[in-house]
């Protein structure tokens, strides 16, 4: 099959090695020639251009600019491509791409790989990199059946574990266990940093140790990244930062009245709900 | 020197180990037969006793019971005790423990090793477990001199990191990079387990992946730990966790009013602040 990929960075360049593995003519397109040329000499890519016409002879093109580009991108290309071009994206967040881009195209489907390293560009891509990883597709009514094949086996392939909900449940979902998760970890660095006591700050730095490393690791992490969540996922994350509010008020309401026995019970609780997200 | 080490679990009996390596003679006392049985056969302590009398020919001991018990067992402990025996704890909070034993024990000084592992009791013990790590003192201006150095010079002994400080500001500095992050994270995955939506929460459990495991690590631990610290560390606790709801109040609000400029100075912030707890 003919491939195309638009936006050659860690997602894209990552996309191209494998599916030239598997036999795909891998078309690849950015916005700079020397990624053009970098994603061809590290063999991401058969063929690469900074212009979108390459794409046209594509049967899927993936969509794997970041979020921002993703449907100004797609307005450009569409004028190159033959309605029957079957497109999706790898945005990580979907109501607002797929409201945008499907009544535009019949042949989309929107998508998301949850992979990823805290590197990005070409040089960052690796093969395998979707191995064992969820990715969701958002497919609606309207979704026309072969589309849908074709996508899903192009995941399927890849090695990843595919899921299938509506863009706005994926929303809600990430916001919970992704994007919350950079705001609750931001708030607690924030806390420590803003520690009054200069002899308290300084004995907190050093005393400091993995407890603190893993609830502050990703609010510590790429500040672009943090925003562009909060923006394009802004209502999900705000329900999610207020139930999160909510369960805050509550463990210091037990804390406040030094109820120990139902502050045991929540923590408990906790334990036992753990596992279900993470091993 | 003869050492007196009062409860053999994880860290008495990771201290029994090195101070016996070091060329010390350990006497321990446990509750349990059981447990000074095994202690000896470890190798942790030399002899082992459920008697308290044990200890009256120890130069220092060191209190490592479960931090409930500290002050009880150290008021049964120096029925037994020459007024010349240093006394040292291992507690977790210092300002309670202080505030009680230092007014009836002249030669007593607060002491707080950050080792630890996810396992406890004698069976987890280990040898090095306080090598590179923080070791936190907090004399007053009452403690003599010769106390402090004989407990300094084991502490240094062990190849731990020194620390001085007050109780008070030990127990704030532990409260923000300890106790906080156990609360914060707790509420998030109350917040993740709360989804009423059972596709949702279906979803967010099979979508969540390093971020969330991350964030909820220490929300997910040792209840009866996660208990101990809010109620013997319950009014700083309380001080850190009115601090980052203001804070997690200003990251909101930033959200709310789609202020993404300030959103991103804030994380940048964080990004840049947070080296400076951990590497």
């Amino acid at each position: 099959m003919k491939i195309g990929i638009l936006g050659l960075g860690l997602i894209g360049g990552s996309l191209g090695y494998d599916l030239r593995s598997l036999g795909h003519h891998v078309l690849g397109v950015s916005r700079r020639s020397s990624t053009c040329a970098r994603a061809i000499a590290l063999g991401s890519v058969d063929a690469a251009s900074v212009d979108m016409s390459l794409l046209a002879a594509a049967d899927v093109v993936f969509i794997c600019t970041p979020i921002a580009l993703i449907v100004p991108q797609f307005q450009q290309l569409i004028t190159h491509l033959p309605v029957t071009t079957v497109i999706t994206d790898v945005g990580s967040v979907k109501a607002p791409i797929v409201e945008a881009i499907a009544p535009l195209w019949s042949n989309f489907i929107g998508g998301h790989p949850m992979a990823g390293t805290t590197d990005s560009g070409i040089e960052a891509a690796q093969r395998d990199l979707f191995v064992g990883k969820p990715y969701v597709l958002t497919p609606d009514a309207t979704t026309p059946k072969t589309a849908m094949t074709i996508v899903e086996e192009i995941v399927r392939s890849l090695g990843a574990n595919l899921y299938y909900c509506q863009p706005e449940q994926h929303d809600r979902a990430v916001s919970l266990i992704s994007h919350l998760p950079v705001i609750v970890s931001a708030a607690l660095i924030a806390t420590c940093m803003g520690e009054t006591d200069s002899q308290v700050l300084q004995l907190a730095q050093n005393l400091a140790s993995s407890g603190f490393r893993d609830t502050s690791r990703v609010g510590g992490g790429n500040p672009e990244l943090g925003v562009m969540m909060a923006q394009y996922n802004r209502q999900a994350l705000l329900n999610s930062l207020a139930q999160y509010r909510q369960n805050l008020d509550e463990l210091t309401n037990l804390i406040v009245q030094s109820d120990w026995a139902d502050l045991e019970l929540k923590l408990q609780a906790n334990g036992k709900a753990r596992p279900k997200f993470v091993e």
